[in-house]
Order: C-alpha cells, then structure tokens, then sequence
C-alpha cells in the first residue's frame, strides 16, 4: 500500500485525493487550516504550519512520495522534504514558478516566447518600461498573486503611480499586453523518466481575471497544436520536472504562440480530464509523482468545463438537474465572491 | 454542509464516499473494522459493531441521512437508525432482500417471473421439491451468501445429501435452473418523490458465481430493453424503494425475463456508470439518499467493466500502461482468491 503527501488542503489536494484513492493510494494532507476540503476525503490529515519542522518530519515518514497542491508552498519547504522522501515537483521547479521574473527569465532562455517584460522595482523602472514595451500593460507583484489579484492594469502614464502604489512596494514585473486571438492551456505530464504526456489544449475564457469556462478541444490548426505541445514537452524537460504542469499560452493572430504563465501542478484549465479522458490529470500526477506508469491522456469526447465561483453556486438547484452536467463542489461553506465553489463540466455528445 | 452516513466499509461504501465527496458531501463511515477501504476516503469514520446502540446513536446524530453499502446489514440496525434519521433503503426493503424466500414471493405477488423456486427446511422438502422443478437446481441458504458462497449444484436426485448437508441446517431455498440466453441487469434508482431513473442494461459473464464482467449496452431488442426497465420500475415502486438497486434478470430465448436478485444497494454491475454515464451510479444514490434530484442516467459511451479478482491483480503494471483502461482499486491489502481488488473499465471509442 503506497501513501501520497499532499501540501495544501484546497480543491486541487482534494480532487488528488481522490484520484489516488481511485488507484488505491491513501492520501495524507498537509495543510495549516483545520476542516480542509482535501483533508475531507483523505486517510489522513495534518494540520500545521509550513515552516513547522517537526510537523514536516513526521508528515514526510509517514508517506511514499510528497507532492503539493499549490505552486506558492515556500521552496524551503519542499527542500526539507526532500531530504527524506521524493518531493515533485522540486523546489527548484516551485521557485522559478513562483517569481514572475524568474519563470519569464526560464522560459525565455529555453527559446520561449513571451510578452514583453520589464522588472520593477521603481517608479522610475516602471515609467522607463513602460516607454519601452506599453503604451499598455499590466503591472504584477513578482510573487503570489493569482485570479486577478495583486495585478493592475495601465492604459497609459496616467496610470503609473495607482499601479506602482497597488504593488505596495513589492517586487514587480510589467507584462506588455499580447493582442492574443485566444488563451489556450497545455496540461502535460512528465515521469521521472522522461517519458512526456500531454492532454489535447483547451481554450479558456476568463473575466476578471478568474477562469470562467474551459472548452476542448481548442479551436487551433494542427500546425498550433503541435507547437503547443511542443512547447510544453521542452518546459518539463528543461526543468526535468516530474509531474502534471499547466501551460497557458495566447495563441496569436500569426499562429506564433507566447507562453503567459507555467503553473507546477494540477491545473483549473484541466479538470475536464475528469469526464473527458480514462485517466485524469489528477490520476496523472498521481502516477507520475508515485512512480507508476503515466496513463493515455487521449481525450474520448468534447467538453467544456465551466467554473462555478461565488454565488454561481446558487444555481445549484437547476445544475443537478441538468441533463449530461457531471457537478463538481469541493466542500466551501461561504460563497465569497470570486470563490472558487466548484464547476460542471458537460461532454458535447454526438 | 451535508453529512451521508454510510453503513458498510467495503468497496461499494468507499466509491459511495467519493461520489459524495464530488458533491460537496462528507461521508460518515458505520463499520466494524478498522482501517476499513472506505473510512480511508471519508470525512468520519466510527468503528463499532452494528448492534451497538450508542455508538449508532451519535453516528444518526453526526449526519443527516443514512444508506448502507450491503444488503445484509441487520434490519433492526436500519429501524433503529430510522426513528433518528431518514435511512434509505428501508428496513422493509432489506428484509426481502436479505431472504431469498421473501424475495421471490414479493416477486412473484408483484407479477414478475423468477425461475421456480421452492422453500427446503429438510431433506424431505428438498426431495420433493427437486422433483417438482427439477431434475437439475441450486440450493442456497435462504439468508446471507453471496459472490457463489452458501450454494451447492444438483444435477439430479444423487447430489440430494450432500447438497443439503451444505447447507449446515439453516433454511434453504431450491431455484430450478433457467436455460438463459444471456444474464442482463438493471440499475434503477428511485427518488422520495417517486422518480425512477434507470441506466442502460448491461450483460453480465459470471465465473465460479463471481461477475467477471459486465459489456453495455447488453445485447437485447428493444421490447426486452423496454421489459427490463419496466420490471425494475415496478419493483422500487412496489418496494417503495429510496435509492439506487441492482436487478439482475435472465433473458430466456423465448425473449420473457426472469428476476435472478434485487441487491438494494450500489451494484458491481453498474460501476461502468463511473466512465460512461455523466452522473455514476454511486452519485445517483447519494442524491437518492440525500434528497436531491436524480441525474442523467444517459450513457454516453459504450463500455466494458472487468472487476479484479486475486491475483488478478497482478497484473497491475500492465493494466496501468493500457490506453484507455480506467483502473479503480479498493485499497484491500491482501489478494486472496476470489476478493473483489478493483475493476477496470474500458469505453468503446470509436
């Protein structure tokens, strides 16, 4: 019997959980908060903080193999672990995702493009960066941050010191805005091995920042499929990198494709694996972080996966009784807005 | 939040767990045993004896609805859990179908055929009952017994000893043997409101009285199709049944169906409702349970489900590296001969 440590206790540890339980695999969930969502649905639970070593000891001897949920656990952590038990994804891996500058540094040298960027740390900085790669752009926090926040939007030098003062003296990255034709995501697997695997692209359409609805197969010509892929093959094998890995790319109206972000983990543009493929990403990164075989990612049917965030959820009612609606909730109690509740995914059948 | 108490934790509990769990639902696992596969995937878990009334007590007292993974929990556990919370499927409907004899007879006064039967308390019953519906049957314990245990063949007047010495004393029943064509079952799940919903049949291949595997859609004409249907509709009705039921049914050549079993509980048979159905059968019991609407029993694909018996199980690597195959395992340490392990279900993808 194999056991499987999980950093974190959201939506993401949870929809692991159970794909492990599906292959057997008892979970153990590592996360600060008590009652996680993960926590719910595992053999076993812990709760403390990251930085808590004893805890960490413990939680790392009584597992076979230790993965996280989220890409902002501290590298520290992940370090630690790894003196004990396989960790996957690395912490070299967690800290080039987590720094915005450091991941769009990665990816550019690996031959990959991105949007224009400039690192800021001044008003200066940003006044100068902007002159260079705006007149538009987005300003982010090089860490942390996700669905919207800590990012500012300019439209001009009008808006450069709201932007700057958003930041809140934190680090920061200008992005220069990609007139994209469509945001697509690569949901790859790699084994230690490897040996690399790759669901069919998704498109994704997103408001307010947050992933609103996931629809496969991207509509994108073969020669943008392959490149997608491609592109996703050469970031897990530069990182050599064991596991499932995000990839959202803006697919451009020249077919070339620029890489917007890598997320080192189960992603939200990949959850209509779920229904959509014999075998999950969730399943996937399982297999790849435990060291079995990686499945056939080959998608079986159309789908589209819609997110349900904040008070979508009062549509629950009518959602359960939706022909072909396979619901997902993760266990929240309060519907705060911009809260991730759950999401439906729907098979397009013929 | 809501809370599924869950009696029984076998397989059928653990993927009931996760299918709550994909609700939003934490599951309470009822069980005697430690460690038990389901309690591994729950929220809860009380180990406790099922005649135990205060550990029954505070389980009733933790959740808001009750359902059992196992036809043969005691029926007086179930009417005491009742007068606490709902329980579904009733202790009525555990009671028929925990004895072979009451089960037939509801059959049969319900108007639907079952091979001929007949109650044996001694050999003398058995004698002459052999001869009656012979000159071949099964003799079976009237309660408990099942996968093929508590079951003794008689090919004629010869087998008379010793298959009643099988039986260790206890009341038996002789089913005379039906010619079948093919073994088909139906997995209906009835609502509080009187909804009933049932999944395609499947065609079931037992060996030593073990199912083996089950291929949807079975092959049948549409008359048989709609028959099938019917019959299970008209025994949750009758039943005034809460939940999901496996009803297995021999399909004669004269194209008349017989009733095998009722099992009032999530069926082996239908686990290939996992991949091919956008709401399992494992769902469509705990909304049953749990008072929400019934989902979409529409099978999107066609499917085979092999279960996983013993040794079966190793396997293992193999089935895993397979394109296509969805692999569940049950998280049971030890492959004794015939233990159900997991199953593997393969859609048929054109």
């Amino acid at each position: 019997m194999t056991t499987i440590g999980i950093l974190g206790g959201g939506q993401l540890g949870r929809m692991l959980a159970m794909a492990a339980a599906r292959l057997g695999i008892d979970a153990h969930i590592y996360c600060p908060d008590e009652n996680s969502p993960a926590a719910r649905v595992a053999a076993r639970a812990t709760v403390a903080g990251y930085d808590d070593r004893e805890a960490l000891t413990a939680f790392a001897d009584s597992v076979d193999a230790i993965t996280t949920e989220f890409e902002n656990v501290p590298a520290e952590t992940a370090r630690f672990l790894a003196t004990r038990r396989p960790v996957h994804p690395s912490a070299d891996a967690l800290e080039i995702a987590q720094d915005r500058v450091l991941e769009k540094t990665f990816l550019n040298e690996t031959g990959i493009g991105t949007a224009p960027w400039r690192s800021v740390d001044s008003i200066d900085d940003l006044t100068a960066s902007l002159d260079e790669i705006g007149p538009r752009g987005v300003l982010k926090t090089r860490r942390l941050g996700y669905d919207g926040k800590g990012q500012a939007r300019l439209n001009g030098p009008d808006d450069i010191a709201a932007a700057f003062a958003d930041m809140a003296d934190a680090p920061a990255i200008l992005e220069g805005l990609a007139a994209f034709e469509r945001e697509i995501s690569v949901i790859a697997a790699r084994a230690e091995d490897g040996t690399v695997r790759c669901y069919d692209p998704g498109e994704n359409r997103h408001s307010d920042g947050i992933l609103r609805e996931t629809v496969v197969p991207a509509d994108i010509d073969g020669a943008t499929y392959d490149e997608a892929l491609a592109i996703a093959e050469r970031i897990v094998g530069a990182l050599e990198y064991v596991g499932v890995i995000g990839v959202e790319m803006f697919a451009m109206q020249d077919g070339t494709l620029l890489v917007n972000e890598i997320a080192p983990r189960v992603h939200n543009t990949g959850h209509w694996t779920i229904e959509g493929c014999a075998i999950s990403q969730f399943e996937q990164h399982v297999r790849a972080v435990c060291g079995l075989p990686l499945g056939d990612p080959a998608r079986h049917s159309d789908a589209v996966m819609e997110n349900l965030i904040g008070n979508d959820i009062d549509a629950l009612p009518t959602l359960l009784a939706e022909a072909g609606a396979a619901v997902h909730l993760y266990g929240k109690g309060d519907a705060r807005p911009g809260r991730k509740m759950g999401h439906v995914t729907r098979l397009v059948v013929e």
